[in-house]
């Protein structure tokens, strides 16, 4: 049932030659909002429970510009399976949206690299705040 | 007809924390390969024809660890509309697909910043090298 | 006279392989930090006065960890000469210094590309604001 | 007395709105000239002897624009101290001189965090393949 409002700051890094943001560059700002969620939930320790992005799409809708105010990544969880679960984004930028895009991560053991079921204690935060897409 | 195996360096600087290239540098990595397939067709000229990437969807198979041997992303064409055109991706590292990827693209003029139709010059080159996908 | 205090957000793609952020990573931090205290002079007119980066001074003091906290970039104009002027910055995090670094940028005119004295409106900005070092 | 020719490849990312390398990405070819100069002297082991930058400066000669074939960095140990040692570079594009650099590396403990001295089977190398500055 929750929506993350993440504020992303935005480099003069991220311009690519047409002096918009690179594409590739988006996918950043979708990690850290997806970080920044994660810490928000408390989640932050990689050394136990490994995820890795297994499948990402994403629809870029308006090219982004330079400046001084941060974006806004509306983020949440959409689904969650046994090993994997889904996270869904929107990208703001000064009150238009830029891209969307939908993440699947995949639970891994460190020790052996081997896809796992998603932790209990994880799976009860995600569960928790899972909300289904409109 | 054409599956261009384009060689893409890997640098110490794609790898992330858990010593494994960053999920956003394959991105890079996919922009790279359709850059250098879009110069062997001799349609380098970005003053003319403008194409953003509209949709990009990615898969990520296995982690790449750095190494002194390039990439091989093997990059066609695998679809060509009205405005748009898709190009599609393999990720090849050390043997195994480490990635692939479906990307959207769409011709706009570079003045209004409208979409348009694919210029027939730049249609006749996408068609001729048009692959289907396996 | 003025030292800007320019806020500077970290992102988790900024970490190596150590989990520090990249050496690498840090100039890009002092460039935000140089564009964003340009925009509050109102020099941010890339069109008219071009400036590139000739020589760059880095002093990396402490390895910098991921944290939502934005870092403080000090920075100051240090020096103006007659085609070249020089900034000063010093890489705040979480109170303890960072890093500090000098930045000589040069004029070039944007049509020649050849550099040019550094234009009278512009000069006049940069000599209202500079700060000798400490 | 050992000059290394470290090919790096450009890649299209690297570019920034005036369609030049952008300078922050000289920095990271520096690394991966450094990092592929010590796998060739088979010294990639990051387990044991750590080593940080600790300084480093960097001439802009000319822009670096995008093209297929890579960069040759140029780069040689200069001088090796008690913890610390440095590494001189030069990055050649095309025939020509695009930037310089002088990067100090400390060596440190991965446990304790301290700088120490250059371990002596490092150091034997670093010795062996030093060369002096013209």
């Amino acid at each position: 049932m929750t929506v993350f409002d993440i504020e992303v700051a935005k480099r003069f890094k991220d311009l690519d030659p047409y002096d918009h943001v690179s594409n590739a560059v988006v996918v950043d700002y979708l990690m850290e909002a997806r970080v920044r969620a994660f810490r928000l939930l408390n989640l932050e320790d990689r050394g136990i429970i490994g995820q890795v992005v297994a499948r990402q799409e994403i629809n870029y809708r308006r090219p982004i510009l330079f400046g001084l105010e941060p974006l806004v990544v509306k983020t949440w969880i959409s689904h969650v399976g046994r090993s994997s679960f889904s996270m869904e984004s929107e990208v703001w930028d000064e009150g238009h949206l830029a891209a969307d895009a939908k993440t699947v991560m995949v639970c891994f053991d460190v020790q052996s690299r081997e896809s796992r079921e998603i932790p209990g204690e994880f799976r009860r935060v995600l569960e928790a705040n899972l909300h289904a897409s409109s």
